[in-house]
C-alpha cells in the first residue's frame, strides 16, 4: 500500500477498493502513516466523500482497532441514544434510567463538552462522587446487573477514532458527513447493541444548522448501523433554543432529577418520550408506540425510573441520597434573577450565546486540560412563542462570583431576543428509518 | 493567527486577507506550524485555488524565507531559462553558453531527476571534476566574471520551498498549478533576473500533459515574474517524444557538445533558438527575433559558445578539454544496436517509458540518496512520423551491463510505435506573454 498514491486516487474522486480503508487504519494504528498524510487524505475525503462501502469499511477497521463491549449469552435487548449534540440537551439522564426499567440494556458511553455544547459525562461528574471512568468489562457487568451504565469512551474502545478526531479538529477537518458518521458510529458500534437511537440536533445551536445536512448525517448513520446489524432510528430535533430550562452541568442534573420525579419541562419530556418510546420498540419491549409510552409514564409515576438513577448513582460511586435530595448537587456561589427589559413576545433564545457564556464563566472547557465549575449557568423559563412584561423574571444565572453573574446577564441580553410574535419550528420535525424519512411536525407542547 | 480557522477558510472557498500568507509561511519556516496542518491545507488549496494577489504574497513568503543573488551594481542584464521538465531536455546547457557570450548574464539554478525526467545538475556532473554546489556569493562572482554559473539550489534559496516540496510530495498535493508556479518561481526570483523565459512542456512526457493546464501554468508564472518586475515570457514546446536524440546523463552532454559545435539534432536546435532568441531579446541585448538569431547563430559557428562552455567546466572545477573531446566522458559498458521489428512510419516514440527505463538501468534515482550512473541511457535516431524499414538500427542502447542492455531493449520495444503515418504535434506551439497567446504551430524542422 502506497500511501501517496492513495492520497491521490481520493484527490482526484476514486474510491479505494476493498480493504485498502481497513489495511490504511491499521497501518495509522500503528504508527506507520504520520499525520501529515492522514490530514491530508482527511481533507480529500471533506472534498471528495466517501461512497457507502468505504464508509462501512472505514467504520469498521475504526471499531477493529480496539476493545469492544460483549453482552454474548444474554438474552436482554440491549438499545443506546446517541446526540449530536446541543444546549441544554440532557435527555440522555432522564431517558437511560427509564427504559433500564422496561427490561432494556443501555450501555450508554458518553463523551465531553465541545465547543459550545455540554457534555454528558460533564454533567454526571457534578454528582459528588461519581464516576464516569470504569473499565469495559466492569461496565459489561453493571448493565447485565442493573441494565444501565454511564460511562466515557475508554482508550480500549477506537482508539483510532481518538486520534484521528483530535488530529481533524487541528486540521479544518471536522464537517465531513461521513467522517462525522464514522467517527460517532465507531464508538456506538462497539457497544453490543441490538438497537440505536439517534438524536440528530438541527437550527444554528447544533454542529450541522442545515435541515438538508442533518437528514444526510442521519440516513448516513441509520446506513451504517443496519449494515452492522444494529436496527437504527434517527429523530431530528431542534436545537435552535436550549432543551428544557437548565443549561449547566448540576443544574441539568437537577433538572433531570425532577423529570424523573413527573416534573420535567414540556420540551425536553417530549423529546425524552420521542426519544425512549422508540427504543423500546426497537428493543422490541413493546409492539406499539402508545403501549411503549404508557410503560414509560408508568416507571416515572412509579418512582421506579428515580429509583433506578440513584442504583446508578451509588454503583458509580456518587451519593445516591442526591437522587431525593437535589440540594446535595454543589451550589453556586451567586444566585441573580434576570429580568427582561422590554416587553412582547420572545424571538429567540439563541443556544450558541448561551453555551459560549457557560465555558467563559467556568462550566466548560477552552483546553481539554480545563477543570469544569460545575454550578455555573443558567434558568432560562421562557421559550420561542412566549410572551412577556417589561421587568418580568424570565432566567437565573448561577455564577461563581460578580464578574461571572456580569457575563451571564450579558449573555442572556445577547441571546434572548423579545419583539413581535414569531412561530418557533417544530421540536421533533422528522423521524427517519432505513426506509424513508417521515415529517411530524410537532409543535412544543406548554404546559 | 489561528492555523485551523485559516484552514477552514481555504476549505470553504475564502482567499486569504493581505499578510496572511507571509504570517503562515513565515511561522511554518519557524516550525510554529506542524505538517499535518500544511498538508491538509495545501490539498484545500489543491481544491479551492489561490487568487493572484495570494499566489502573489505566497512566492513572496516563500521567497524571503531564504537568501536571493544579488547583482546590484552591474549593469548587465540578467535573464534565466526554466523547463518544467522532460526527457532529453537539454536544451539549457546548450542555450546558457550561448546567451552568456552575447553580454548577458546567466545565473542559472536548475534541480535533479525527478520521476521520469532528467535533471540539469546530474547531467552536468558526468562532466569529470565538475561540481555544482557553490555557494551564492561565489555564483554571483562567477556569473559577473564569466556571464554564466550552473549551480545547484542551495539551502539558503528558498528553504520553505524546499520543505514544502517534500511534504507535498507524499501528501498527494503536487498537481496544483499555483503551488507548482510558486514553488519554480521562488527560485527563479531569487535569482537577481530582469527577464526568464519558460519552457513549458506538454503532452504525455511532461508533468501536466493537457494543453490547456500548460497554458494555465504558463499564465500563472508569467503573472508571478511580471508582478515581481521580472519580465516573463513562457513556451509551450512538445515532450510527447524525447528532444534531441541522446537521453542519459552523459550521453546529453556529449550531444550539447555537438550542438555547441554546430552539429546539434534540428529538433534540439529549433527549441534551444526559440528559447535563446527570446532570452536576448528580454534582455535588450538585440532588438528584433531576427538580428538575436543571427547573433546566437555566430557564437556558434565561431566557436566562442564551445569556448564559453569549457570556461564554465574549468571554473567549477571540470575538465575543460571534454567540450573538445567528449570520448573523455564516463563510457557506458556496454553498447547494443536496437533494430526496428517492422516497416512503416514511426507513430510515437513514448517518453516516459524512455525515462523510466533509464532510472530503471541506473541513470536516475528512485531514492533522493540514489547514486545516479551518468554512462547508462539511450541514443534514437528516429522522431514521430518517421519512414524506417524492417531491420532498420534505429537506437543504440548504452548500459552498464547485459541485464542493462535487457533493459533498455524492453523500453525500445515498448515506446517506439512502428505503423501508420500519423502527424507530429508541433514541437514549438505557442509563445504566451504579459499580453495573450500567440500560437505557433512550427513543425519540427527535420534534416
Amino acid at each position: 500500500m502506497v500511501i501517496p498514491s492513495l492520497i491521490e486516487r481520493k484527490r482526484d474522486g476514486s474510491s479505494f477498493a476493498p480493504g485498502e480503508w481497513a489495511s490504511l487504519v491499521r497501518a495509522y494504528a500503528a504508527g506507520e502513516v504520520p499525520d501529515y498524510q492522514m490530514s491530508a487524505l482527511m481533507m480529500a475525503v471533506l472534498w471528495r466523500g466517501l461512497d457507502s462501502a468505504e464508509l462501512t469499511e472505514l467504520t469498521e477497521a475504526m471499531i477493529n482497532s480496539g476493545d469492544r463491549l460483549r453482552f454474548d449469552g444474554w438474552e436482554v435487548p440491549r438499545v443506546d441514544k446517541h446526540s449530536t449534540g446541543g444546549v441544554g440537551d440532557k435527555s440522555s439522564l432522564v431517558l437511560a434510567p427509564m427504559v433500564a426499567c422496561c427490561g432494556v440494556g443501555v450501555p450508554m458511553m458518553s463523551g465531553r463538552g465541545l465547543g459550545h455544547t455540554g457534555g454528558t459525562l460533564d454533567k454526571l461528574e457534578s454528582i459528588p462522587g461519581f464516576t464516569t471512568q470504569m473499565p469495559l468489562r466492569e461496565a459489561e457487568a453493571q448493565v447485565r446487573r442493573l441494565g444501565c451504565a454511564l460511562f466515557g469512551q475508554t482508550a480500549e474502545i477506537a482508539p483510532v477514532d481518538k486520534r484521528m478526531y483530535a488530529l481533524r479538529d487541528v486540521t479544518g477537518t471536522v464537517p465531513s458527513i461521513p467522517l462525522i458518521a464514522a467517527s460517532i458510529m465507531s464508538k456506538k458500534l462497539a457497544e453490543g447493541l441490538t438497537g440505536l437511537v439517534l438524536d440528530v440536533k438541527t437550527g444554528i445551536g447544533s454542529f450541522l444548522p442545515a435541515e438538508d445536512q442533518a437528514l444526510d448525517l442521519a440516513r448516513t448513520m441509520i446506513g451504517l448501523g443496519e449494515s452492522h446489524g444494529v436496527r437504527t432510528v434517527a429523530f431530528l430535533t431542534a436545537m435552535d433554543r436550549p432543551l428544557g430550562r437548565a443549561c449547566g452541568n448540576a443544574l441539568e442534573v437537577e433538572e433531570c432529577l425532577m423529570a424523573l420525579q413527573g416534573q420535567g419541562p414540556a420540551d425536553l419530556m417530549a423529546v425524552t418520550y420521542a426519544l425512549a418510546v422508540e427504543m423500546l420498540l426497537l428493543a422490541g419491549v413493546e409492539a406499539d408506540a402508545r403501549a411503549a409510552r404508557t410503560r414509560l409514564e408508568r416507571v416515572i409515576a412509579s418512582g421506579a425510573a428515580l429509583e433506578k438513577f440513584a442504583a446508578i448513582i451509588e454503583a458509580q460511586g456518587g451519593n445516591p441520597v442526591v437522587a431525593e435530595d437535589p440540594s446535595l448537587l454543589p451550589q453556586a456561589g451567586e444566585v441573580e434573577v434576570y429580568e427582561t427589559p422590554k416587553a412582547g413576545w420572545v424571538r429567540q433564545v439563541e443556544p450558541r450565546v448561551i453555551g459560549h457564556a457557560i465555558v467563559a464563566m467556568g462550566g466548560g472547557r477552552q483546553r481539554v486540560e480545563d477543570a469544569v465549575d460545575p454550578t455555573v449557568g443558567f434558568v432560562i423559563t421562557v421559550k420561542p412563542g412566549d410572551r412577556v412584561d417589561a421587568g418580568q423574571p424570565i432566567a437565573s444565572i448561577f455564577a461563581k462570583d460578580e464578574a461571572g453573574v456580569a457575563i451571564g446577564v450579558a449573555a442572556l441580553r445577547e441571546a434572548i431576543e423579545v419583539g413581535e410574535r414569531v412561530e418557533a419550528p417544530p421540536l421533533v420535525s422528522h423521524r427517519v428509518t432505513e426506509g424513508g424519512v417521515e415529517k411530524l411536525g410537532s409543535k412544543e407542547v406548554r404546559k
